[in-house]
């Protein structure tokens, strides 16, 4: 399948190695490539800067937003949820309509320091808005509750016994990213929340998880739903 | 041990008879006692109205809120969310101040509605709002992610193979809270969160929550933290 992954970030080169592993046509898409490419500082958490990630990656396409959106036929934001709009809006609603979009995006707020808050939540979500602003998109929210490493590879905590959450207004868009998600990278334990509105339920859990990833000095883990 | 419960709905019952069980002197509070008893309408689930409940845990003292905390070496705050600062303030700061005071209050505003939302959350918390407002008091969260069965008793849901989060400013009051926890209750697994502030993670998962209560159709459930 071809797929676009916007947002070059860790989830977005996570995601696009694997899907690109798993013998998927990958473009990944960035607001400016030159910029992305020239830029030489490592990621704060040690990882290699985009171009030397991208060197190891060369089967994964690199495009604009709107070239990553255009060439998937399924499309993942993958950018940071406070610039996800603004992202959508270069990669172009025509590029977009009638497509499934897996949202990643959570709307953390790093600008007044550490822990950060969200820029929206309780009555509304990232997730909502995105919806709202494309109704012609099918939005499936779900990955956003777990670091990019076990997105694609649960197993590596727990023998993959957690919980992953969807949520989305499309039942058959849900029901196609769930058996993506078991089959492509290995999740067993799929919680449908019901419509977009449940994405202020997952977003909401970041609060949590940043404090539990300072306590736990580790990002490789998480919730699991116990009956 | 003397222990103020303020609050008399399902969770302040919940807990009374439970320490009252174990052995301990338990006063509840209410903001009008007369009232409280004359109450005859059934809990929405189907709970007796609290004078049903009081005969048959006559040993569990009932008084206003200000004698309740007076009555208790320790102290719970049982009340809503909502009305947790009020509350606080007819129980009376000199009748607060020095003692460990649990809070399980979640600010569940359902005034507009299903779902309903937080009256506080994000960059606030109930939890830093009452330590706020008695700096004198310790402070310490915890029980509020889980239904008010399984904090008495985790061991109905997974072997008790889940997870309980405390955070508050006072350490040894965090370490003595703790103990309880394991001691009367019968928690494994409890996680340091930190200092108060670590409250709005806490409250925030009850969004998330109240969805799963929904789509499990049970209550009895809770997250385990898998690493």
């Amino acid at each position: 399948m071809n797929i676009g992954v916007l947002g070059t970030g860790m989830v977005g080169q996570t995601i696009s190695a694997k899907l690109s592993e798993l013998g998927h046509d990958v473009m990944i898409g960035t607001r400016d490539v030159a910029t992305t490419l020239a830029r030489t500082e490592p990621h704060p958490y040690g990882f290699p800067p985009f171009g030397v990630w991208h060197q190891e990656h060369a089967q994964v396409k690199l495009g604009s937003l709107a070239e990553a959106a255009a060439y998937g036929d399924m499309l993942i934001n993958a950018t940071n949820g406070v610039g996800s709009l603004q992202a959508l809006e270069l990669a172009g609603e025509s590029n977009l309509n009638g497509k499934i979009l897996i949202d990643i995006a959570n709307p953390l707020d790093f600008s007044q320091g550490m822990p950060p808050a969200l820029s929206v939540c309780n009555t509304d979500s990232i997730g909502e808005q995105i919806q709202r602003a494309y109704p012609d998109v099918k939005v499936v929210k779900t990955l956003n509750t777990v670091t990019a490493f076990l997105m694609v590879n649960p197993a590596q905590v727990g023998d993959a016994d957690h919980t992953l959450f969807v949520c989305g207004n499309d039942e058959a868009a849900k029901a196609q990213v769930t058996g993506w998600l078991k089959g492509w990278f290995g999740w067993k334990d799929v919680i449908d929340l019901g419509d977009i509105t449940n994405a202020r339920g997952t977003e909401m859990l970041l609060p949590i998880w940043v404090r539990l990833f300072g306590v736990l000095k580790t990002g490789m883990f998480n919730f699991k739903v116990v009956q």
